[in-house]
């Protein structure tokens, strides 16, 4: 086999046999295929698109480019949660202690952020002493005693996902359906899950702008959960304005803790609670949605998702104590309002405007080997349909050392709320589910 | 400006302005963007295309990337033919004295045979003594003295598309009008030649398999041409059978020598001479095609043509007997015939199956470093139209000893003649004129 054969059927528009798609894969992450050939071959996949099968292969070959972990001696249904990624998605600190409180066995491999959508594990780093970076046997054992553990993707995990990422990344073939999918898939399914909740992110704040593409998105995602044997549910969820109030890490942990207390925002309690819901049919530890959802509710009205979510930092040697008491967490040395230049009801919020900002203000990384300021982001004062005066503040900065200068912060986040006189409401925010 | 950024506007569909073309074309052929950026971009071209403006301004860099000949010192319009290149196609040694002999100055840079299809420069160096690899300082005097000169490419000629025509090959991104274009004109414009006439083949043994391809390639060289100020002129030309009867280096280049004596097969002779008019109409020698071709035919004829060939073997160190001597060719150790395994008439011969097979010889080459055996190749004895009896030849090898067996070589070739009872006969050979 020639990896230059495989590309020209897959440019030709032929659809690739299991074998080919492994040849290139292993080829590639052994070094023995170059870098050109995949660049060649991603952008040929981009254009001709990849069938079900091959789309399954693909995820397969990178799946098995690393070790898979094998969690079948660990009690209980493991059953993890995706998002696509969206600005103040905190939904994972909440979500991961109410599924274990539940009785879900939640092993979560997470991710950095990386432009304006900020990423769980910096978020977690946010609380002192909290770690990311434990052996599988450590994760192992977190996931037996406590029902949930957080980790970063590990050297072992699909390495030639993040090999083949980088290289999408510098060749403008990131945005391919099965490229992303597999991407997605290949690193969940090296966690050793039974079952997958997916959060398709749609809107502007959103990697997908167009419901269409976040529907296909999440139909080739569940494919290929389906044809590994896996149970997938994907929801599709509104990301036009940011989700909650608060983004950037400790404000996000803050406001995650707030949601376990019974508090917080409505939109970030809705579809925490929706996927969590999920989550519990999935693992087979409800009979309904209703139920599901009842089930939820009563694990953070009776607290015992807070007494997890404590448990866990603890486990993973965050000092627990911070989980009570915000001031703990990494504050900023100044904040700053950001006012309204014209009152009025508020029309729109670009979430990706606020995540540029809260990036700016350092809490965010546009190189990968950036570090970002834990106590740096946005509270924001106003949402869609808010009604706001002249001068009152649209958000409050959290700044640090780092970043960009507050003032040219707030002078250009300001213009990322549209202010108008018509009454505005947000829209739906569960769009659809698919599974 | 960024390497990514210019990848992506072409997949998106955009037109690449001149700046954005030069900054890849510029920055690759110094090292300093990698190749797996130029790899997904010559994917995206070969998707999504480039209009006539791009496909001149990725000539006009590429040709930029090295040294471009400036003849305007040396006497007389100076004219070159291009061929895309077919089996048996001898032409340029017969032209190239024949346009010299009529007053034109033909600066021929020629590149060497990579699988079915032989160079130029292979066959000229089949000829004892003969060198290709001359300074342009002598280039540049051969063609004051003798009018014409044929050396292949140097390394200061347009580097950047030999760097990006190897990346190409390997990529599956060969297949581009706009790269195939700029890569062919980028080469001859560094010639410093006023005009060209391109042959543009077409058919099975072509790379252009199907005439709206050669036509569509042959508008795109005549506008690079046009774009640059130069008079460019294409016929297109049918390589379904080889041209003439010799397919091999030596035996080439004896055919062309036997056509300088007003000899050879009628369909070589049909198309230089067509080709050889075209360039003495563009080099004003000639008021129409009708003067063009008699003074074609009268330097044949009246031994000019066969003068300047000896002339011109002797500028370049070879052996000028060798023109009135084949027998001081390289000459095979053995032949071998292959007979025909049924009688009939040629329906088809399969130009591409019988390049193939002279490249088994040892007449080509599979990879770029390969060495060729100037005596191997095939002498066709019956093409399409010709009558032939069981067992009688259809061709005879001749075989060299580093080729493949001439018994497995045989039984293969055979089968790229298709014998029947119909009568049959060749299709026209010029099919069109674009200019």
């Amino acid at each position: 086999m020639r990896a230059v054969d495989v590309i020209r059927k897959k440019r030709d528009g032929g659809s690739l046999a299991a074998a080919e798609i492994g040849y290139l894969v292993d080829g590639y992450t052994r070094g023995l295929i170059p870098d050109y050939q995949l660049a060649a071959f991603c952008m040929a996949v981009l254009f001709r698109g990849m069938d079900e099968a091959e789309t399954a292969a693909l995820t397969d070959a990178m799946l098995r480019s690393g070790t898979v972990l094998d969690l079948s001696d660990v009690p209980g249904v493991k059953v993890d949660k995706h998002s696509t990624g969206g600005v103040g998605d905190k939904v994972s600190l909440a979500l991961a202690p109410i599924a274990a409180a539940c009785g879900a066995v939640v092993p979560m491999v997470s991710g950095r952020g990386l432009g304006h959508t900020g990423g769980t594990l910096d978020k977690l780093e946010a609380i002192p002493g909290f770690r990311v970076d434990l052996p599988v046997a450590r994760f192992r054992e977190i996931l037996r005693t406590t029902g949930a553990c957080l980790i970063g993707q590990t050297a072992e995990i699909a390495p030639a996902d993040r090999k083949l990422y980088a290289l999408r990344d510098v060749t403008a073939t990131v945005e391919s359906i099965p490229l992303i999918a597999a991407s997605i898939m290949s690193k969940k399914l090296a966690e050793g899950i039974d079952a997958l909740v997916l959060d398709v992110k749609v809107g502007a704040g959103a990697f997908m702008k167009r419901r269409e593409d976040a529907e296909r998105l999440a139909r080739v995602l569940a494919g290929i959960g389906r044809s590994m044997g896996k149970r997938v549910v994907a929801l599709l969820t509104a990301m036009d304005q940011p989700l909650g109030s608060a983004v950037g890490n400790a404000l996000e942990v803050a406001e995650a803790v707030e949601l376990l207390r019974g508090g917080g925002p409505a939109d970030l309690r809705q579809v925490t609670f929706a996927l969590c819901a999920e989550m519990l049919l999935l693992a087979g530890l409800a009979r309904g949605l209703d139920e599901a959802l009842a089930r939820v509710d009563a694990a953070v009205a009776g607290g015992s998702a807070l007494a997890k979510l404590r448990e866990m930092v603890a486990a993973q040697g965050g000092d627990p104590r911070a989980v009570d008491d915000p001031g703990r967490l990494p504050r900023a040395a100044r904040t700053r309002e950001v006012p309204a230049p014209s009152g009025g009801v508020v029309q729109a919020l670009d979430a990706e405007a606020v995540g540029l900002a809260a990036m700016a203000l350092g809490a965010g990384r546009t190189r990968v080997e950036d570090a970002v300021d834990p106590a740096a982001g946005i509270l924001l004062q106003r949402k869609v349909g808010d009604r706001v005066a002249r001068g009152e503040p649209l958000a409050v900065l959290h700044c640090g050392d780092r970043g960009e200068p507050p003032e040219a912060v707030a002078e250009r986040v300001a213009r990322a709320w549209r202010i108008g006189d018509a009454p505005a409401a947000p829209g739906p925010l569960i769009l659809g589910r698919i599974g």
